[in-house]
């Protein structure tokens, strides 16, 4: 049900952007699902304005919250010493880059300095926390996973970048681009699918595992109380797929349902 | 042979980034052509160093130089005051938007802020140039075309793309994905195509077409001295492929020799 169930091989697992959303949930859903890996490190720019995190985190003693805020360098180099600390020799197995952001914005309301808001944090800022996160990442790798195996997922080492249908150049087309017309949040999450594409060519060799989902339309603040689905109907389908993953998906854009989509 | 006779019925096109490379021979295609568009308006950032551009303006009374920053917002403005100036009520009817750089990094090398340079330069600027330039745009686009017929193409009015193979995430995979590893390139290329296609949807009530267009690999300063085409051999395919544009290709993503290719 909670789609946790296929973490149970996962040593530890990484969420930006957990305060709240599809990050909160996919922490609550981990710790909560009888699987629950053996760190849930769940970052946020600020823990002390993070109460429902916080509550979380005191009723479950292996989620770890740290402080990132996912376009400062220094903030995401301090949280990777924080991490390898926590982490040890066994190295990160599953890093979530989940934050986000939503500039909304038409073709007659986007400016220059939007498009560029957006395309930091959701295109640049999860490229540069898998570079920095690369040495846990492949301490995890390096171990062969579960039972040693040596085959990709997120029992050995993987990057899930948290992207969206609304990415996808092939769907903006017809109905779909007529009801969403956001230049920047289109454009950054096209441009995240490019860099997951990219990362996963660059990691493949690592044997980290890399790809992009698309949550489905989440009724979280970004989503909106519109959405069909609630945020945990999402994760518990995310985290299944998730579980799921072997080879074959390296450099693969999936739907929650786990159906391949367009770029 | 030039791919210039398909111009013949476009009162105006304007290039950016005209100085060098496929910008500048786009320009000397189109006046060298013997179909030549009444206007063709070349910019640059620093006109009084553009030299060759200059010289080719001294034998072709129909180019018209203008001074162009294209990541700097007045300096678009102030550019599309000169155009109007230009071409008057009869608007613009084919913007290029050629401009481009590559900021050359891999995974290790790359940093936030080449990604941004990039990003600004080659996807965020077409975006601002085409909003400035859509009064002129929609102008022509009004005026129906040559013979009134209303049916769209670079004869009304269209927006160009100058995008990259590079910039399709599908084909970023394998061979073509082991030979250039250029994060902030490619990540550029695919916001771009995702601006182009969001623009198709926008602008298409006003009868203004928007397509990307991959030049192929050609020998410039950015492709260098190994790339299989010349400038003369690319330009004179692409200028061909723009100006048999019609309706059916607005949104689209085409090779230089006219073939759709995959997002």
């Amino acid at each position: 049900m909670s789609g946790a169930m296929n973490f149970k091989n996962c040593g530890s697992v990484l969420v930006t952007g957990a305060s709240r959303g599809l990050g909160l949930q996919i922490v609550d859903s981990l710790a909560s699902g009888g699987f629950s890996p053996g760190k849930i490190i769940a970052t946020t720019r600020e823990p002390e304005r993070a109460q429902k995190l916080q509550e979380l985190a005191q009723k479950h003693p292996n989620i770890h919250i740290i402080t990132l805020d996912v376009v400062n360098q220094e903030s995401i180099e301090g949280s990777v010493e924080e991490v390898g600390q926590l982490v040890q020799q066994e190295g990160l197995n599953c890093l979530i880059n989940n934050a986000g952001i939503n500039v909304v914005a038409d073709f007659h309301t986007v400016t220059a300095e939007m498009m560029i808001e957006n395309f930091r944090t959701n295109a640049v800022a999860p490229l540069m926390i898998t570079k920095a996160f690369l040495p846990l990442l492949k301490q995890a790798a390096s171990r062969g996973g579960a039972g040693g195996t040596g085959s990709m997922g997120i029992q050995r080492a993987a990057v899930i970048n948290m992207t969206s249908l609304l990415g996808s150049v092939e769907l903006n087309w017809g109905e779909r681009a007529n009801n969403f017309k956001w230049y920047p949040y289109r454009t950054s999450k096209s441009a995240l699918n490019m860099v997951s594409r990219c990362m996963a060519v660059d990691l493949e060799p690592n044997g980290i595992l890399c790809m992009a989902i698309h949550p489905g339309w989440v009724r979280t603040d970004m989503g909106g109380s519109q959405a069909p689905l609630s945020p945990e109907e999402s994760v518990s389908s995310v985290l299944s797929v998730i579980g799921g993953l072997t080879e074959k998906d390296n450099g693969s854009f999936l739907n929650f349902t786990g159906e391949v989509l367009p770029w």
